[in-house]
């Protein structure tokens, strides 16, 4: 018997409340004014970019918390990570709430892979409620992965664009709205690409495969959804990702689209391929589609969030970019 | 209504198999002969230190694959994670499995939260297998942590060395010997520790919280345990860690120990303080403890796992070093 990838949740853990954080330019973006939070100020008031990642992670599960109306000490688990060495950011960020704490690293999925494993736990009964929250800093990911930002590098036109954001969910055994129904956990695909300036080129193959998997297990097609979304492919991966699943004879059609390409205006921010990182696919799905969702005006979709498993050193060493892609299926309206 | 901490799985996950890989100064230590590979090189064959512990690791879960008698294709998912920055050496190692993949950090105690998050799935009913894998390696955590090997730093009394090893472990909700029926997430403990050499320090008081809380809500004491063995806080956390419980009115007397301590022959091996590493506790464990689970001459212990979640730029900018503890209790012998 072959394995089941598609994971039919019986509790369908719905996600009661979720809170936004995010930085200037994303405000100024089209989304901007659909988040709960922002700041002008990159540091967000601390002494440091990456406490400032730490910050908006607090700011966005307080958030949560409270608009879900669960006392934080009867919460469940916390489920979080980020792309700071180390997951520092989840540590320091979420260290006050005095919550059982299991970090994740999925690179820019780790979103997508909290869902999962908050919604896994759910299923198992082992909680009745759950904290996600993932994060991404620009400055704190130049600095690390690429160049300190005084040095002033000229990034290439393929090149994404880290969000400065942190989003917070809280999932619940039992509400109203957006309910998560099916997940799948992606594998490591490697197709061979050592760019790093070309994560989307990367990270295709991964969204491909899981979703060429998920449809042809389920024996859906794209047009059963109101939306596909995945995060973060950008322009280079988003078309990339049409192509490859067309050679498979799937046609992804015009409810596909990419947090990557939603939260900048592409024309005027000067992003290049698009946004990036952790707290892209979390803040865009808690600012634009959770209140479709709760609204009922998307009833079904998947979330498929993408990642590059990858750091520095293994790059210098000469490495392929291996990534990943874990998907989410999400239904709205009332139950 | 209090939060309940600790998890009683139903489905008490068997450990089926599991496989241990160390390095030349592991195989030297008291243990060597209970470990089922080892490689005098470093590199185990590889062009990097850092390629290496992605071998331990592939060697490891092709090893507890084996040894499981479960095809690798109807295996459930990979719970994996490292001390690589982005948990690198998991990707590259356990790529090629074509298996979901679920990406865990929680420094050193990654294997306990690897354990935790296995058992929650199989729980679950998503899975009724699971693969468990983690590892570190002395070099490539000396390069990125603190010196190049080539540059000679001296390091401190209470430094603890980084084994080079990687264990794996399989999962099942089927089987016979060791089995896990009992759970704990930790929460994050920082008590103001910023000296890096002193991890041990840093991460006892977390596993005083786990411990405390545990004995606290299930109503049992130390002595109800055959062992209780925390990894890794080595000399300066394990007799830490008895003070700050004696405090509290608990004595963890001699059932307790430390994989820290085990490892090595710390008298003859120079390792100062002992040993750290998300491949310690792993080792130890599949090597030492499973064997003495599954004979029955281990009925009931308690593994609590302990990590350090800092990072060396959140140490240079000034900041302390949080710590987690996660409890996993295994019974032995035949169900």
């Amino acid at each position: 018997m072959k394995r089941k990838d598609i994971i039919r949740l019986n509790s369908t853990p719905h996600i009661i409340s979720s809170y936004s954080v995010v930085g200037k330019k994303e405000f100024q973006g089209p989304l901007g004014r659909l988040f709960d939070e922002h700041s002008n100020d990159m540091r967000f008031g601390r002494k440091t970019w990456e406490l400032a990642e730490s910050e908006m992670q607090k700011r966005a599960l307080v958030g949560a918390i409270t608009k879900s109306g669960i006392p934080a000490n009867k919460m469940g688990w916390i489920f979080a990570g980020d792309l700071q060495n180390q997951c520092a950011a989840s540590s320091y960020g979420l260290m006050d709430f005095d919550l059982p704490f299991i970090g994740l690293y999925g690179a820019c999925s780790t979103f997508g892979e909290a869902l999962i494993s908050a919604s896994i736990a759910i299923e198992s009964k082992a909680i009745s409620t759950a904290a996600v929250v993932t994060s991404s800093h620009f400055c704190t990911a130049e600095r690390q992965f690429r160049f300190p930002l005084p040095y002033g590098n000229q990034r290439q036109p393929i090149a994404q664009r880290t969000v400065t954001g942190a989003g917070a969910f809280i999932l619940s055994n039992e509400g109203n709205g957006a309910r998560i129904t099916e997940v799948m956990v992606g594998r490591i695909v490697d197709k061979g690409i050592s760019d790093a300036n070309n994560m989307g080129a990367a990270m295709a193959p991964a969204a491909a495969d899981t979703l060429y998997r998920y449809f042809n297990e389920s024996g859906t097609c794209p047009s059963d959804f109101d939306v596909i979304v995945t995060g973060d492919l950008a322009s280079e991966g988003e078309w990339l990702l049409r192509e490859l699943l067309r050679k498979e004879g799937i046609d992804l059609g015009a409810s596909y689209t990419d947090c990557g390409l939603m939260i900048y205006n592409m024309k005027e921010q000067d992003v290049h391929a698009g946004a990036s990182g952790c707290g892209c696919s979390c803040v865009v799905f808690s600012g634009f589609f959770m209140k479709k969702l709760m609204s009922g005006e998307i009833k079904n979709m998947l979330l498929v969030t993408t990642g590059a498993l990858m750091n520095t050193g293994s790059l210098n060493q000469g490495n392929t970019i291996p990534g990943i892609a874990h998907l989410v299926r999400i239904e709205g309206g009332q139950t």
